[in-house]
Formats: C-alpha cells, sequence, structure tokens
C-alpha cells in the first residue's frame, strides 16, 4: 500500500518555493488534500494581509496534490480561477482541495482556502476551480 | 505630475512577499505595468521550473497593479483565472499587464508572464484575465 | 413573506431567451437555487449532445439568481468560470447554485449542472463558480 | 487546400443550438474566427439586453472553432471564463477568437464579444479565455 501522504511530503520538499513559503502538508489521500502555511510578514503585501500570491500559491498547489490523488504524481495546473473572498489573516492559511472529476488525463478540481484565526477558529478566504493534466 | 513608476515602486517595496522574492517594477503608467522576477532556485518547483505559484503570484501582482493605473492606489485582485501555458525558465519571469475595461468601482485587465531566457528572448509561458476592485 | 419561488419565476418569465429555451424554476431560496431545462433538438450541438451554450446559459442564469438570494433583485453576473466535465445528455439539464460568500454589493456563487438521464438519475456534466454583482 | 470558412460553417449548420440563435460564421482562418449574431427580443433578458447567455454561447463558440483551426475538427471547450463588460445592445453581438498558444491535444483561446451598434461602431461587451481539447 502507497503511503500517499509521505510520498506527497516528499514531493512538497523537493519544491524550493514550498521550502521557501514553509507549506505543510496535513493530509493527503483519495478523499482529498490539506495544506497549511503558517503567516509571516514577509508572506504580507502593504496591509499587512497574506498576499493574494500567497493564496493562490497555496490553491494551485493544494489543486495539483489532488489532481495527483487521481491521476499519478506526474501531474501540472493546466488552469485555475480564484475568488478572493475576505483578506488572509491570522496565524496560517488553511486550504483543502478535493477532486470533482476525474478523466484518464485530467482532473478538474476545487479548494477552498481557510484563515486561521488565533483561537483557531477558520475563515474561508478564497476558493478556487482548475483543470490538473498528467504530463507526457 | 504624479510619478506612477515611483509610487508603484514604493507600494511593491511595501509587500513583504514582493521583497522576499525579489520582484521589479519595470513599467507603470495609464498604457500598462511590467513586472520583473529574476528566477532562482527556491522559486523552483519539483522539476526545476519555476512553481507555478510563483507565475500567479506575478501575473496577480501585476492586475493588480494594472488595475490601480485606472481605480487609483487602493485596489485588490476580487478574483482572476491563469492558463499555464509552457514551463517557466530561462532567468527571470515578465508579467505585462493591461486595462481591458474600467468601470468607477472596479477593472478588467488581462496578463500576459513569459520566461526571458538566456540570450533575452523571451516566450509567453502563462496568461491571466481578472476582475481588479477599489477597496473602500 | 416574500415568495421567493414566484417572484424568481416572474423574473425568469421575463426573460426572452428563458422562454425560448423553456428553463424552469424548480426551487429558489436562501440555501439556493435549482433550475431545470428539459432538452431537445434545437439546444444541440452537432454530436447530439446538449450545446456547450446551453450548459453555460443554465450555469449562468443559476448563479445569477443564486446571487440574487442574497443581493437582491437588481443583480448581474458580472464574471464566471465553467468546466465542463461530461457532455450533456438526457432528458434535462438541472442546475444548482449557491452562495459562498456574499458581501453588501456582491457575491461569490458556485454551480453544478447535472444530466438527467431517463432513469432519471443525475450525472455532474458541467462546475461553475463566478461573482454576482449588484446593479446599481 | 482547405476551404475553412466552408468547413465551418458545416460545422455551425449542424448544431441545432446555432441554427435556433442564427449564429453565423463570418470568418475562419489560421489568424482566427469571427462570429455574429443577430439580436432580436428572444435573445434578452428582463432589462432588454441580450442574455449572459446568449453572450457566453457565442463566446464558447467562437472559441471552440478558434481551437479547431489548430486542433482540427474534432475538438471541444474543456473549460472557460469569461468577463461581462458593458450590456448586450445594439444589432448584433460580434465574438472573434483567436489562439494564444496550442500543443498537440489542447488550445488556448480567447475570445472578445463586441455590440454591433445602429451606426455600425462596436463596443467591447465582453471578453473570455479558455481551453480547447482535441477529442480522442
Amino acid at each position: 500500500m502507497i503511503d500517499m501522504l509521505a510520498m506527497g511530503r516528499q514531493v512538497l520538499a523537493m519544491q524550493g518555493f514550498s521550502r521557501l513559503l514553509g507549506t505543510e502538508l496535513i493530509g493527503y489521500g483519495p478523499e482529498g488534500v490539506e495544506m497549511r502555511l503558517p503567516l509571516r510578514d514577509d508572506l504580507g503585501q502593504q496591509n499587512g494581509f497574506a498576499h493574494g500570491g500567497v493564496i493562490s500559491y497555496l490553491a494551485d498547489n493544494a489543486l495539483t496534490f489532488a489532481g495527483g490523488s487521481s491521476l499519478g504524481p506526474a501531474v501540472l495546473t493546466a488552469e485555475y480561477k480564484i475568488n478572493y473572498l475576505r483578506p488572509g489573516v491570522g496565524t496560517a492559511l488553511v486550504a483543502r482541495a478535493t477532486v470533482i472529476y476525474a478523466g484518464k488525463t485530467s482532473a478538474t478540481c476545487r479548494c477552498d482556502v481557510f484563515s486561521v484565526l488565533d483561537d483557531g477558529t477558520e475563515k474561508l478566504c478564497a476558493t478556487a476551480q482548475g483543470t490538473i493534466a498528467k504530463v507526457g
């Protein structure tokens, strides 16, 4: 049996950008993926909130991993769309992505990104939808 | 007369995340915005290409600045969509964004992101379209 | 108490295009909207499936009505994105849309469109996400 | 030599929905596609403007045809995103779509939809971006 979480963490550890940001893979299986990114000053924009690019990065990465749970590890995000709903604040961002539909060579996935507040409660801050494609 | 480029650089310098990544504002005016991001190892994914999240970040930021050229500095990206076309490679990424349509409180903008190769030629690597909203 | 379903049906009946296509409003309330469109030959494309434009129309309309459930009747779809997952087939299409997040002047909504097969079972054929804006 | 315009018109004539709406293929070649849809009452929404679903349909169809100019006739729209910019008004809608990037099995295309006013001038009313996929 494949340990998807361990395998996913290996892939994540190979992403220089994910190491720079400090992303953690919390859960990974057929039912979806959960990633967590602790917030710090150098992930912010000019108003002190998490930069939109950080939220997008996390959504993009979670979408790719979700697609990989159906299509195998050799995947990439072909395209996605994101709506920012509330500022990214608090101690961390958490992204949860699932597969909506998987074909043989591509999967359509959805991802919600939440702000984790000081007391541990979560607030939805962005929602994304995109296509993950098998490579090669 | 407002020096948009100088003002834009001030805003960019206030973004911790843009400082972390090393983004440069090359051009900024009513005709659009150009941003440049030198590539380095810790902006990559597991295959050595620029991480999709880096490309998305740059597109998102350029879209926001483009919208700001019409709506004023207090803006944010409400939503956008990006298609990844080719891997992000070479020495830098360059994003160029323009306003397609501007109303009073929102603007629809488009952004192309290019890989800058060693010889200075550019290859389109992603294209994005989104809505920038005036804040407050 | 406002009868949302009756009001929604009045609005739908005022849409010449919805009358041309034969769209029915099945459910409408704070929890979301359900629209149904019986399929017939002149809603098809060249392979006999429902035309993508028909599926998009239904998603767009359901998104707008969903947004209207939060923002009031004077709304329009500002933008949306749709992924086609399976061909639109069977006796009818059904679209179900809900509000993900509502602010004062705009709402982000999601919509799933299903094919209704001869035996009444449903198959997801498209999923959409978009922004509904208050007018005026 | 293939007469793309004649071939495209054959495909369009096979789409029951395009016949119902009255869509015309004006131009079709490697450089892109142009479609025209005369407006009439039963293409409207409750305020007398062209229904968003009509605009979406036209963008979707033009995107598919544009993709087909690179990938061959067996294509479908996998996904797209549209921003509505101004109401669809006047005597007709015109959609112009081009290929941004074409690979072997998919193409990313862009489409602008214009209102054609009584005096023949055009006003941009929507802009779309999407992925066209080769079938089979």
